[in-house]
């Protein structure tokens, strides 16, 4: 038995052994809970199938918690946990409630006063900024960018005014099949001597993670259509 | 053999077992790097003789990076590298260059074209927003608050607006001896509503993560003497 309260279970970014990115602590707590909140049911039986191959799947419950899920259906989902039992957490890919929906259910169990205890895995974000060289005293993650081009502009502008009068690193994504269209406007509107950090397939077998000057960049940008790429700002 | 490069190599936060909170691939990976650039000897031997009991520390080189170190001394460090030996660095706790003077390095390398490998591991900053329930969408790490209480007053302003305006998480530290002076400050001066995250000793014994409001942690404030912790503030 292991003790009641909300796990939030990391998952592999890319297609690589369990035992690369996660500790064995996680495949070990996975095998005990049989209550989940998942952002997908189908890749969340095959993310616990992986983490323990006797698992029972048909003896564990998913709720789908994601961009279609009202927000009232929330709180009920909570309910194995409220009675006692060990519940999971598991997202897409990465940290659950990083940059995902499951934040949501996170805060209502802390409304609720129950334990919520988060696990070690891979995150992009974090990843990609150890790697980058830059400020990792001072960093903002933005997520995506906005799509309008006015307010697009504008944000490239606010960020790099963090970067120059605050000496924040700027973290943002864009939606894969626009990256390349993102590097390219970055080449364009950002001062020459700004550093770019292109973070792609993090953990995964075309991991790479370069930073550059915008001038250096400019000229050979890299192929990122429909790759996972996270972008890194900072002078 | 690996390959080439520089391994960033998180280290564990608390006195626990390091397959609770580490990767299998990390301690495999160190017991074949020869070459490394660590905060502190002392902690560093420490950490390594855990990863590998049989390890042969004095076939080890270190070189020491922290704020005593010398700006010009930083990229001589990086030579068994460029001669195409894998290199380690390692920090105090956590991630390095996360919040810790390893970036320094890093950044070096990424001027050099020499190859940076992310490992995973544990990171309070990023275990503390999964499990705050705060919006992990968009989210800035402050580093320390300063010290000087006109600043300190206004940078907390300035975050109470990002949160307001941006939907922001802002997250925060402090030397461990002021915390319970922070929090009463806390408490005093940002809104009744506004949520504030206590997260201590996080993948320790004593972990707690807890959100409430401002209005509920008045009177009844834990006890955070020279307690790692973490701060997050949210609406």
């Amino acid at each position: 038995m292991i003790e009641a309260a909300l796990y939030l279970i990391p998952v592999q970014l890319s297609d690589v052994e369990l035992k690369h990115v996660l500790p064995e602590l996680n495949l070990q707590l996975v095998s005990h809970i049989k209550h989940f909140v998942v952002e997908n049911v189908r890749s969340a039986r095959r993310f616990l199938k992986k983490c323990d191959k006797s698992i029972d799947i048909d003896s564990l419950t998913f709720a789908e918690l994601n961009r279609h899920t009202r927000p009232e259906d929330i709180a009920p989902m909570l309910e194995p946990l409220e009675r006692g039992e060990a519940m999971g957490v598991i997202s897409e890919a990465g940290c659950p409630a990083i940059a995902d929906p499951g934040a949501d259910v996170v805060a209502i169990a802390q409304r609720k006063g129950l334990k919520v205890i988060p696990l070690v895995g891979p995150s992009s974000i974090l990843m990609g900024l150890m790697a980058s060289g830059f400020n990792g005293q001072s960093f903002a993650f933005q997520g995506y960018l906005p799509i309008d081009a006015g307010e697009r502009a504008r944000q490239l502008k606010e960020m790099e005014h963090r970067i120059m009068r605050e000496d924040q690193t700027q973290i943002f994504i864009e939606t894969p099949y626009r990256n390349n269209t993102l590097v390219a406007e970055l080449c364009r509107v950002l001062p020459p001597a700004m550093k770019l950090c292109i973070a792609t397939d993090i953990t995964g077998p075309a991991q790479s993670i370069v930073t550059r000057s915008i001038k250096q960049w400019k000229g050979q940008l890299p192929e990122l259509h429909k790759v996972p790429t996270i972008f890194l700002l900072y002078k």
